[in-house]
C-alpha cells in the first residue's frame, strides 16, 4: 500500500511559500512489535510550524530538516497495531506529520470517540493546553487584574481571553481586523478588542487600560509588544507564548529595554508546552469544565484534503485564517 | 543649630554632573513625639541614585525632585530622640539623605555597634541584601550551574559571584578593567573574569561558558546583555538587578528579541529590594554566615566628608570606583 505525504523541501526564507513543501509517495511500513499504524483524519496547522523548520539546534524540539516529512499535530484512527495500548479502531491524538498514514509513537494519547473532533483540536488539545498552561501556570493571574492578549482571535489567544473572563479578569484583546475585534467583543465577551493596524493604537490601548496592565500574554510580537510593555504595572507579568510576527524576519525585532523590567520588577517568562506534559490531564479537565459551563466559544477554519495544507499553512502568517485552522482528510 | 545638606538642583541629562547638586544650610528640626534625630556617620553612594532622580512616577520609589534633599542610604547615631525604639546613642541604618543630620523614620533599623561599619555598608546591608535576594530568591540556582554576572567588580556583583561560588556554581564575572578581572579571579575566586572592553568579548564569553549559561545576573546592560542572552540554556533564568550602562542614555538600548524567551522557555525577572523587606533578617543572617566562613571578601572605596559625594557619585557611572563606594563624615 502506498500513501501520500509532504516533505519539507527547503527552509523558508521569511514566510512559508508553496515550494517549501514537496509531495512524495511512501510505502506503508512493516510493523514491528510495539508499533501501530494511524490513518490520519484531521491535521492541525499551527504557528509553531514556522519555528520547527528553523535551523535552530538549541530549540525545544528537534528541527524539521529538508527531506524530512513535515511535522504536525493531528488526530487519527489506529488501523493496524502490534501494541496492546493502542488497539485497532481507537482514536489517537499526537504528533502525526503531513501524511495520510503515520507510525504512532508513545507520545500519542488515546481519546474517546465521543469527544467531538473539532472541540478536541480547537479547545482541548494543543490550543487549550497552551492557553491553560500559559495563563494559569505561567501567568498566575488574580481576579480583577487587567489582562491584555495579542493574537487574540487566534486559536490560543481566543481561549486565553475567555479563560481570563471565566477567572474574573478584565480582558483586552488585540487582533488584526475589525471583523475579528467584533467577534471578540460581541461573541466571546472580551471587555474590549483593538485592531493593531489602527493608526492610533497607542491611544486606544491607553484608553482601554486606564489602570495599566497587570498581565500581558504575548502571541505575536510586532508593534503591540512595546506599547503593552510600556503600560505594564509594577510587579506585572508577561507570558511569552509566541511571536508569530517575528518568525519570518531574518533578524527579529529587538525587545524593550530591560530598564523597566528592573524598576517595575516585571517577570517576562516564556514557555513551550513540551515542558508541561505533566499538566495535560489537569488542563483537559479544566478546559472541559469551561466548555460545559458555556464559557468557551471557538470557531474552526477547516480545509479539505492533505494537499490543502501547503497553501493553508500560509494563512496563519497573513492572519487570514478565521479560527483554529485544520485539515480534514 | 544649623547643618549642611545637598539638594538635587536639577535632573541630570545623561550622567550626573556636579551642578546637579546644590549645598544648602538647614536648621535642626524640632522633634515631635515619635521623632528622632540621626547624625549621619557614613553615607552610601549607589547606582540606584541615578534612577531615583528620573522623572518617573511609575517607579518603585517616589522620585527625588529638584529642590528635595538628595536621597541615600546611610549609617548614623541617634543624637536626640522622642521615640523609645530609637534611644539616644543607638546606631541606625536606613534611608538618610545627603545631609549631616536627618530625621529618622520607621524604615530605620537599629544595628549593634559591634558590627563593623564597613562590613555593614559593603556586605550586610544594601549590597548584600540585593545580592542575596537577587541570586537566591529570584535566580534560585542549582549546584553545578553556570552563572554569569555583569558589573562583577561592583558592590552587588562581587557578592553575587562569591555567593555563587559558596553555593557550588561555576561563576564567570564581567567587569570593566583588567585590574578588576584579576581581583575577581585571584582574590575572589571567580572561575573566570572577562573585560567587556575587550574587542573579542563574544569569543571569550563562548570559551568561558562551554556548557552555555544557566543564570545571568544583570547589573549593567550594555553589550554583554545581548551576548549573554544568546548563550542562555533552555529553561535558564535572567535576574535583572540593574542597568547602570543604560541609566544615563536618553533612550535606553533595546533588549533582545523575545523569540528566544519563548523558544528556550527563559524567565527574565527584575526586582527591587523595597519589595523584599520581609527577607532582611534571613539575608543578614546568611551574609553573616558566608562572612564568618571566609567566603566573602570585599573592598571599600571611602571618600571623606559630605562634599565629596558630589564628585564621588560620578565615579559609579565611569566605573572608576574600586569597591563599595561610601562617604565617611
Amino acid at each position: 500500500m502506498k500513501f501520500k505525504a509532504y516533505q519539507l523541501a527547503k527552509r523558508p526564507a521569511g514566510k512559508f511559500t508553496s515550494d517549501c513543501f514537496k509531495a512524495v509517495e511512501l510505502e506503508k511500513p512493516e510493523l514491528k512489535d510495539g508499533d501501530f499504524l494511524v490513518k490520519q483524519s484531521h491535521m492541525s496547522l499551527d504557528p509553531a510550524m514556522r519555528t520547527w523548520v528553523q535551523d535552530n539546534e538549541d530549540s525545544y524540539i528537534e528541527p524539521v530538516r529538508p527531506g524530512d516529512i513535515m511535522r504536525s499535530y493531528g488526530v487519527g484512527e489506529v488501523v493496524e497495531s502490534k501494541n496492546p495500548d493502542y488497539p485497532v479502531g481507537s482514536r489517537v491524538v499526537g504528533i502525526t506529520g503531513w501524511a495520510e498514514y503515520t507510525l504512532g509513537g508513545e507520545d500519542m494519547q488515546v481519546v474517546d470517540k465521543s469527544v467531538d473532533v473539532t472541540a478536541l483540536l480547537s479547545v482541548l488539545y494543543v490550543p487549550g493546553f497552551t492557553a491553560y498552561v500559559g495563563l494559569m501556570k505561567i501567568g498566575r493571574p488574580e481576579r480583577g487584574q487587567t489582562l491584555v492578549v495579542s493574537g487574540a482571535a487566534g486559536s490560543v489567544g481566543s481561549l486565553v481571553g475567555q479563560i481570563g473572563k471565566a477567572e474574573g479578569l478584565r480582558v483586552i484583546g488585540v487582533a488584526g481586523s475589525d471583523e475579528k475585534c467584533r467577534w471578540l467583543e460581541d461573541e466571546l465577551g472580551f471587555d474590549k478588542a483593538l485592531n493593531y493596524k489602527d493608526a492610533n493604537l497607542a491611544a486606544q490601548l491607553e484608553a482601554a487600560t486606564p489602570d495599566g496592565i497587570d498581565l500581558y500574554f504575548e502571541n505575536t510580537g510586532g508593534p503591540i509588544q512595546h506599547l503593552a510593555f510600556d503600560r505594564m504595572n509594577r510587579l506585572g507579568t508577561i507570558v511569552v507564548c509566541g511571536n508569530i510576527a517575528e518568525y519570518s524576519k531574518d533578524i527579529p525585532s529587538p525587545g524593550p529595554s530591560w530598564v523597566d523590567i528592573n524598576l517595575k520588577a516585571l517577570r517576562v517568562e516564556g514557555f513551550v508546552i513540551t515542558d508541561h506534559y505533566d499538566k495535560v490531564e489537569e488542563s483537559m479537565g479544566a478546559m472541559m469544565g469551561y466548555l460545559e459551563k458555556g464559557q468557551l466559544k471557538f470557531r474552526s477554519h477547516v480545509l479539505k484534503g492533505l494537499d490543502s495544507a501547503v497553501e493553508g499553512v500560509q494563512l496563519l502568517f497573513s492572519g487570514q485564517n478565521q479560527g483554529k485552522l485544520f485539515v480534514e482528510f
